[in-house]
């Protein structure tokens, strides 16, 4: 027996019918003898209606009742389902963030989870209930009710299984698995039976949208055993998914190369001839990280004439505001001569463990990239993962290329 | 200055762009240097949107989580609300009833309101804030959310008012006030400007819709003042709708009969033979109270032979159910004759605090009715008013025959 959380995103719980089949899944699972929590999204769309609501209401609508509207998602889903397994013969709770107590902090529509209590959770469990909880929201220490952004509901489920140390944490969506990329882009695109963290939490933040990056840094840190599964598969015809494991559960030789992801919601920016001295790059990134916008790449080349150019990226939704933020108060500010900008961009990343150990990879990279005519407009690295950002014309090309090179193609498995 | 509870119901929340309006009459009242506080209800159509979804995943929902799913509607409103009101440049808060913490019992779908905690209430009110309660819900005392019952948004708003010990009550509507009867059936009907609690109490119990009787029942209980106004009135052309008092706050000499009422909402049922001993009424009615059916007249003859006939009526909705029971429990239990019933009978009644002094109405009221050939199948009678069942064909015809006869009429006033 063991104890399992399980997440369904809003495609899984998109109408009664697939809501009665998560329902069923959750009963197959319950009735062989394990404790079940199930953490869910809103149906999909609602978010996005209650959002066209309010901006209908109000053009900028304040984020703290932005939350108390959009939190209505997934209290409406949690209910249901709950409803469902009832029908089904059997017990079952569901909870708002708030009843279980999701404790976050006050970041309205951005909020991060600082503590979960499970004393409630682990009394139903205990009383053979299966325990349902909304995902994407909490309340902050006064009370107010928070959600924690887009994709939050993957770091819900992940939170939860850390607090109830849960034996796995089961991601369910409408795709079976982590591939090595995209299948629309990439027809040869192979499953992965396993990934490691680090690799999921590159491919993740790269823009690989099967599961949240937060809930993957979550369940690294608190070593959450985690599963990508298909919540479409028909009884009896399930398989294992993708496991996100730790490097060293893994025996097996990697390949040097896991995976290829992209992403097209980047936009650049760039600081030009800003002074070359210490603390610049901090005065620069202060006021965007104050305002809330996450930046993604950052890039900073050596100067020359005392003067040097930074180069950062950022969602392309907060493409026009970061520019703003940098034309008015950071050059006048840090005395840069412009400010240039281009939201045609796309980052395509190569991500793997394995180049740790095995040196070229780079340039075996930009070789294939030159080949096919596609100019680098900015490199950064890490460990696992080499990442360049190119016109976003050339995505779908780049990706193919990549995929073939590193040998990821199913032909080549 | 006053404190002033204002609840809207769904009609006037039925859009973005009457959310908006309601929104600039509550900041007119803010602006005269009022202390607002707002009780709403959800869209109109959205109570009934979320029940037919749970019926769509299971035939026979949950109680406890049909209140989590239905309980929504307000949390959208109230943070609308909220933000319409914040783009006007006022301080608004919204609260849904378990953050306010509206205490009730654990009668889901039914719940009573047992306690309110005032305090965040008042410390915002003295921070300046517009503050926005979402109506129709509590949580009781376990932190489950309840819900209040159909119309509950009123008692709501009459229970917040009790608890701040508020100057006044205004129950916004899309009619302007309470009238002598309902004007769609009689196009002479006449808005009261004030009416007693005792007789909009009978008036509300007997089917005008105006306000629910809860709320009056509360209002009355606690001495709340009350009124009841229009949302849709243009700015400038309000109208004080109707204040509904206390008799001794009325000075002027009052009308014999201040309306009439009538509800098409009821079934009867009649329990033929039964042993007319001590005791009978209870064993009938107890298992009635216990299904929480809401039994409304009650009527029992003298017996013959010793058996008696008891006939009572109940919400049209409840009679198949209530029905059974009787069949089932009762009439085996009780060792009555038989069970008879008619679903396809209304009530109709004539209601005014001044039918205390003044003998011969009833006398009025059926011979007025007999006139027009309009059988009488029950009777029964209170202090302030005498009501009569009668097929509901009739229905339109007694209320205009009986509007007249007792000088209501525009044309008499």
């Amino acid at each position: 027996m063991a104890l399992i959380v399980q997440k369904y995103g809003g495609t899984s719980m998109g109408s009664p019918d697939r809501i009665r089949n998560v329902a069923r899944r959750v009963a197959r699972w319950k009735a062989q003898g394990h404790q079940i929590v199930v953490v869910v999204s809103a149906m999909s769309g609602e978010t996005n209606r209650l959002l066209s609501l309010a901006k209908d209401v109000s053009p900028q609508p304040d984020p703290r009742e932005l939350d108390v509207m959009v939190s209505t998602g997934e209290q409406v889903t949690i209910a249901l389902l709950a409803m469902a397994l009832k029908d089904l013969g059997f017990k079952a709770k569901s909870y708002t963030g708030g009843q279980v107590r999701v404790l976050t902090d006050s970041t309205f529509t951005k909020a991060r989870i600082l503590d979960i209590d499970n004393a409630k959770v682990r009394r139903d469990l205990d009383s053979d209930m299966v325990v349902i909880v909304a995902g994407f929201q909490g309340v902050d220490e006064h009370g107010n009710i928070t959600t924690l952004g887009r994709g939050g509901s993957d770091t819900s489920g992940v939170a939860l299984a850390a607090a109830l140390k849960a034996d796995e944490c089961q991601i369910y969506t409408d795709v079976d698995g982590v591939y090595t990329t995209d299948p629309r882009v990439v027809p040869e695109a192979r499953k992965l039976e396993r990934i490691t963290f680090e690799e999921m939490l590159e491919m993740a933040s790269l823009g690989s949208k099967v599961l949240q990056i937060r809930s993957v840094e979550f369940a690294g840190k608190y070593k959450v055993k985690l599963r990508v599964l298909s919540s479409f598969e028909e009884e009896g015809k399930e398989t294992s998914g993708t496991l996100i494991t730790f490097e060293e559960d893994t025996k097996m030789e990697q390949p040097i190369i896991s995976g290829i992801a992209f992403n097209r919601d980047e936009a650049k920016l760039t600081v030009l001839g800003v002074p070359d001295r210490p603390g610049i790059a901090y005065q620069i990134l202060g006021p965007i990280a104050d305002a809330n916008i996450d930046v993604d790449m950052i890039i900073q080349n050596v100067g020359h004439d005392g003067t040097t150019d930074f180069s950062f990226t950022v969602p392309r939704g907060e493409f026009a505001r970061t520019k703003k933020i940098l034309d008015e108060q950071i050059r006048p500010h840090v005395g840069a001569r412009a400010i240039d900008g281009d939201n045609h961009i796309c980052k395509v990343s190569a991500v793997g463990v394995g180049m740790r150990s095995h040196p070229g990879v780079a340039s075996k990279m930009f070789r294939a990239l030159a080949e096919e005519g596609i100019n680098i407009q900015m490199i950064s690295t890490s460990e696992i993962k080499i990442s360049v950002v190119v016109d976003e014309k050339y995505i779908e090309l780049a990706v193919r290329v990549l995929h073939g090179t590193f040998g990821l193609d199913q032909a080549a498995a």
